[in-house]
């Protein structure tokens, strides 16, 4: 299932899409069961919201071996984690704001996990029944301050600097997606997740070990290689198969 | 005016502290005005929470000189920020738990700024009116994991890793306030937020450049010197003159 947060004529709804048809739901999914309604959407007529509106945005660096390789940074024994401000997410088809041409801005496109229940210490073989549905994010960076501050909190967190979306979707096999990245129509990044080094399951029990995550909390889940920088004018694409390609405009502030 | 969330017979309840006598407010100080009603509590017959539940938890490294020094780090040209998870919250007189005796885990007392509105872009002769008050945390710190990851979320995020408490002051000169720690009664930090390199209005500058604080959310504003490691059995009490001690005992998982 696809599930997506819209906004219609100054209301917000939540449905399912199939096609270009969403049905509408009568609740938000992430915080509980919800039934379709008679109700139907045109997906192209709707202004597509973020699928969730996190509580929590964690961040997962050098989870790619090729990726790691490019930064000249050691391969992280265990998931490196850092956070990133709620306040930075943005939906599908809005801009990203340039904050200081002067600074090298990336993108970086992952596979986020979102969190479908209160997860506490969770086991390797319950893992991904805490996850209610995974999305599309960029992870955006500003790595002129990732660099000086040495946390990348910062530099992760500018305004719009986390795209998500365009849906959730709850039937992906998350350890073997496609994932890809175009900048004005060229492919800039290409892999699988079949390339983590650190898995799903994985990031969900050593994250676990240390906090306790909420429904809508979500995971990024680390970028391949072939991370660039960002230019105003720029349209970025960043596609997971099976959820969908989360496509984002570029300006200076 | 001292401000306090506490619980009695299972209900919770908000209150301006006054000596040992606590008067009830009609509602949070954090989302709204309040107003007191009739009824009063005694300080020592309630149980304690912590005065706000934050939405986002932002600390700042290395904002005292003496402490850059003893950790021999360069000192920041600009607030170091970095985030923890607010589920490693707790209140004043709970237990820290230390997961795992092998690593050394430290105490850090810090003052705590607590957000009063929304703030983006803040200037600094405003910053001070986006403050609801100050209280005061410990930002408890898995030295081995901090260095092992280089990235401080997961060292700082630990269950019960930031105490908070035990009430906001609202009247608080912020950039002059005397701050200490003892460790089963010896004192081990000992300095004054004069000292603090980049001072309270700065942090509420730098912070907002980035991202939108809600309120709630909470400032770690950073520790002096003199941090050391916590063991089974502890008592730790961070002090800020003006608000109040926190205090908390330590045990093993």
């Amino acid at each position: 299932m696809k599930y997506i947060r819209f906004r219609k004529d100054d209301e917000i709804y939540y449905g399912v899409v199939k096609g270009n048809s969403i049905t509408q739901l009568d609740g938000d999914y992430i915080t509980g069961e919800t039934r379709p309604l008679s109700t139907e959407f045109a997906l192209d007529e709707v202004e597509v919201l973020t699928p969730v509106e996190p509580g929590q945005v964690l961040c997962i660096g050098l989870n790619y071996e090729a990726h790691a390789e490019e930064t000249g940074k050691p391969i992280p024994e265990e998931p490196m984690m850092f956070m990133a401000s709620p306040s930075a997410v943005v939906a599908h088809d809005t801009e990203i704001v340039l904050p200081n041409l002067e600074h090298r801005i990336d993108y970086e496109a992952e596979l986020v996990i979102v969190i479908g229940k209160e997860a506490k210490d969770v086991k390797r073989e319950e893992a991904l029944s805490y996850i209610f549905g995974y999305t599309v994010g960029n992870d955006v960076s500003n790595r002129h301050l990732q660099k000086k501050d040495g946390q990348y909190t910062r530099a992760k967190s500018f305004s719009t600097f986390k795209p998500l979306g365009p849906v959730i979707e709850t039937e992906l096999e998350p350890n073997r997606a496609p994932i890809k990245l175009t900048l004005n129509g060229e492919v800039k990044q290409e892999s699988n997740t079949n390339d983590l080094i650190h898995d799903i399951e994985q990031l969900i029990v050593k994250i676990t070990e240390v906090m306790t995550l909420q429904p809508g909390d979500v995971i990024y889940t680390g970028t391949p290689s072939g991370v660039g920088p960002l230019s105003p004018g720029d349209v970025v694409e960043a596609e997971v198969g099976g959820i969908g390609v989360l496509r984002n405009q570029v300006r200076e502030k």
